[in-house]
């Protein structure tokens, strides 16, 4: 049986591919694996139909033969458990990407989604242009960190895999930012990640859902206010 | 041979058990794995050494016959991969007890740990009592959320996980702030993680390290501008 996730029925990033679906999609491409998609409203992500897929009602969850999990990380750490091609079988290469990708949620993400929520919804805030620069700041700090790491690597950790995975997808929030060609090996290292063909797949697959549900057929607005999911 | 993990030389919570060595050592201790522990200085956390151990500079780290790992949760997942204990041995209910572990660094601690930044650290700014009402507000829905799944459950998914473990520890953060004793089965639940043995040894063992390295013998110094880990 396919396994089920959820994504947006109209994505807030206009189909940029920054909706955490997006992770997900980009996992079971890379492993071959089909799924079928559940479309949420905003209004059906707090109903109790979705609370009980995700108890903080946000998208992605999978739901496959009595399994229901939520956590953008914790799905793809299931997919790459279940399928080869995102892990290496070596035990401590594989908690190696596991800490990756655990470092693309818990420290790498909060400050990249702060000066991103901060950048769009705080314009108006009194504090908007100290916090956006204190937030420039730790963001820089973090980006720095991971350049040092990454050098001329092509992946972290020798191959590519699920912590590849989950950090190139928290990086591409910054796209539009500046921030990120600041430093050249991550943009290359992010580039790296977009050119593979499995998150092709996966990103025009997430963008045929906005586009059938956009009137202009979906084309991007264009308005930064709404380029966050 | 013993697991060396690192900590803080002189945690800046004080000894109050907020920095995230106490997440593994409260591990360690649920199933019974002694281990050391190298001391890092402020300083040190940001010279090669460290940086080879966590490449964003920070503790804990988790060494083990060549394995080196960082991220609080990925060291908590490899500790409970490798003893029993920390997670149920069906295959489904272990993933979710997983996700739950994704859930407390990624989707409960940022908000908890910005409402905390911003109490602790911005207090000068003119715009303080405003941003902290929005964090405030943040912080309460996911506390609600949590609360309802939670219901008059002891712990998130039947038996007690490495998902409680985190979330009890990312939870503790909020003591203080009154937030927490507003939602009194979240305020059951955190002091039900607080009575187990294995975390008050845990406690006791952290706080130990900071009255060995304070002038004052340990007596917390009340200055809560410097209640932070």
């Amino acid at each position: 049986m396919k396994p089920t996730i959820t994504a947006f029925e109209r994505s807030p990033d206009c189909g940029r591919g920054l909706a955490r679906d997006m992770r997900v999609r980009w996992a079971l491409e890379e492993v071959g694996q089909p799924y079928d998609v559940r479309l949420v409203s905003f209004s059906g992500m707090k109903e109790p139909p979705h609370l009980a897929r995700n108890p903080f009602g946000q998208i992605p969850t999978y739901e496959e033969n009595g399994l229901v999990l939520f956590e953008s990380g914790a799905i793809v750490l299931h997919i790459a458990n279940h399928h080869s091609g995102l892990l290496p079988d070596d035990a401590d290469a594989r908690m190696r990407a596991i800490a990756w990708m655990l470092a693309a949620v818990a420290t790498l993400d909060p400050p990249i989604m702060d000066r991103s929520l901060c950048a769009l919804f705080e314009r108006d805030q009194p504090w908007h242009a100290q916090r956006l620069a204190t937030l420039d700041t730790q963001v820089r700090k973090r980006l720095g960190e991971l350049s040092r790491h990454l050098g001329d690597a092509e992946w972290l950790e020798g191959a590519f895999s699920a912590g590849d995975l989950m950090t190139v997808h928290v990086l591409l929030r910054l796209r539009g930012s500046g921030l990120l060609d600041e430093v050249p090996n991550l943009a290359t290292y992010v580039a790296r990640g977009e050119a593979r063909p499995a998150y092709q797949r996966a990103f025009e697959a997430q963008r045929a859902v906005f586009a059938a549900s956009s009137p202009q057929g979906g084309t991007a607005e264009g308005d930064s206010a709404t380029t966050i999911a």
